[in-house]
């Protein structure tokens, strides 16, 4: 709360970049007093600040490049001026609290590592979802950053994952659940059979064992870590079979006279429930683990939901995620190489 | 509907067994006209029938083991006498046509093999589970039989599950699409690119390219193939997510007065589709590319459950999906060792 810094939101990254992406600063700025700078391409961008009205009230940084939604990863190499890449590099100078961008996810975990550089310590940055469960959101991670991992690296996103639950959602000593497809020990792949035996008794880590997909919009666990494979699986697939839920219930609903009677008196509640389901709602996703706090929005996201993504952002370096995940790193790094040479575990860095 | 073997019921698997196993078999034998014999303690299940007036109508079949729902696949080794080793062998010796069971899914499976053997040609037996999509079921597998595989098993499980796609739902030439995290090529693991680029033109298959996640309740394909321990997570974050949608949507009608006459109304059509979505009702999962017929019924299964798992098994087996894969395997196996070593696929078995 007391950041005074402006987030650095990327305006050319998104299916609807610019005009809802600057919508969307226009918003967090007005409606949510929150400051806001625009990287991209300084003529289009003061012409949709001008349909606003707002070219004195959000500053402009110039990008001349942009990163397309369907470039691969290899395209952060070879635009270092891209908007991306000009975002990260105004939290680098300090010049700007977090990054927010509706880009490609590939193009920004790749910007992100090359720009702001993994901390000290951490094996992979993550992406890091929060599903809708209750009382808290439980924090999904890794969906999707890295598609091929190490079992080490299944105990660091543990640790990111508990670092974000405490600090956003406000969890002591979050309990941490690793998926897989069957909740004893032995269950799963070579990959998770050995994160588990390293899980257990991690120093730090308060591992509550296996989960399974049916588990993860329980509550059950508040930290649930994977591979950015499965994960990305599992968060899409759950988007779809919500999408599909919605969709049957909306048909059953509309067809008979009676039935939409019913469907008016519950209009309310629904769009209540509707909303607290939307992923874009909240802002997004955050990339945990590098020196800077990075959201990725959906690439979808309209003018609010790059609001809610500017905040989520601001809020993050408001708490000083990226100090914490440090220190986190640091205290359990000793003890972690005793514990993980003890128990076999290979030396990573 | 020609067969007129049993289908052998495995009485003693599955959380409700023995006695809603028995209701099961009773119902099947009753309601749907399908003969079944109960494999198990010959003691427990005579009392059971005559709970139900059923001890002559439904032969049992001893087998003094029983497999516990939470032992690992190596019991089956341990237990040839177990009640779903003695169903296979029933299937084996050509006294009955399908197997059922509620049982654990890796011990159905590690019996399976060892009892019923893999089919010529066929790497490893794969579980293939339909979706509820529209008009008709989407197969994705592998669901669970195998947390680890090569790229060429992916390939593999294309093959069974479109043959079954063809005999079970009636799609001509149905459509392959290879679960990953990315719609491009490029997109995934190692695993996942190579069998990527197996299936593309591979003989036989009408490759439709990687799906994602939210793709998979959407019908845009006819058969989803992927690796037991993505398939296995899928299905069940499907499950959670569905049952999530359900029990908000629950809520959100019953909070208001006016809400629950609204609820009222559509109840008829809310439990229709309540059922369409119900993984119990269609029966449960196919363990394909073994000698037999072998139905998985949810281990949750109640009698309705069960007996429908018998009705999907008799029919499969009447439909020849044995034969039919056998077909295929012979037909596509030469062309396709051609085509993998001329791309370099590894050589197996």
């Amino acid at each position: 709360m007391s950041e005074s810094r402006p987030v650095a939101l990327d305006a050319m990254g998104g299916d609807h970049a610019p005009h809802e992406i600057v919508a969307g600063a226009v918003h967090a700025v007005r409606e949510r007093g929150l400051p806001v700078v625009l990287v991209g391409s300084p003529r289009v961008l003061y012409e949709a600040l001008a349909d606003h009205d707002a070219t004195k009230e959000i500053p402009i940084v110039r990008a001349e490049e942009a990163l397309e939604m369907d470039e691969g990863a290899l395209a952060s190499l070879r635009r270092p001026r891209s908007s991306i890449a000009i975002a990260c590099h105004l939290v680098r100078r300090g010049d700007a609290c977090a990054v927010v961008s509706a880009g490609s996810t590939a193009g920004i975990v790749t910007t992100g590592r090359l720009r702001l550089k993994g901390q000290q310590g951490v094996l992979r940055p993550a992406i890091a979802v929060d599903l809708p469960t209750l009382p808290a959101p439980a924090v999904l991670l890794d969906a999707g950053a890295n598609a091929e991992v190490k079992p080490e690296m299944l105990v660091q996103f543990a640790h990111l994952g508990a670092t974000y639950a405490e600090l956003a959602h406000g969890i002591e000593d979050p309990k941490v659940g690793l998926l897989t497809i069957g909740s004893e020990a032995e269950k799963g792949d070579k990959l998770v059979r050995r994160a588990h035996e390293l899980l257990q008794g991690s120093p730090g880590i308060t591992f509550a064992g296996n989960v399974e997909g049916h588990d993860l919009l329980t509550g059950k666990v508040d930290v649930i870590t994977t591979d950015g494979f499965t994960g990305n699986v599992a968060l899409k697939t759950m988007e779809g079979a919500v999408r599909y839920a919605f969709a049957e219930l909306r048909q059953a609903i509309s067809e008979s006279r009676l039935a939409r009677l019913g469907a008016a008196m519950q209009r309310s509640r629904l769009r209540e429930l509707h909303r607290r389901l939307d992923a874009e709602a909240h802002g997004g996703a955050v990339l945990l683990g590098l020196n800077g706090t990075v959201v990725i929005a959906h690439g979808a996201s309209r003018a609010q939901g790059i609001s809610a993504a500017c905040r989520l952002a601001a809020d993050l370096s408001a708490a000083g995620v990226v100090n914490a995940i440090g220190e986190r790193m640091a205290a359990t790094s000793r003890s972690h190489r005793l514990w993980w040479s003890s128990h076999g575990g290979d030396r990573l860095e």
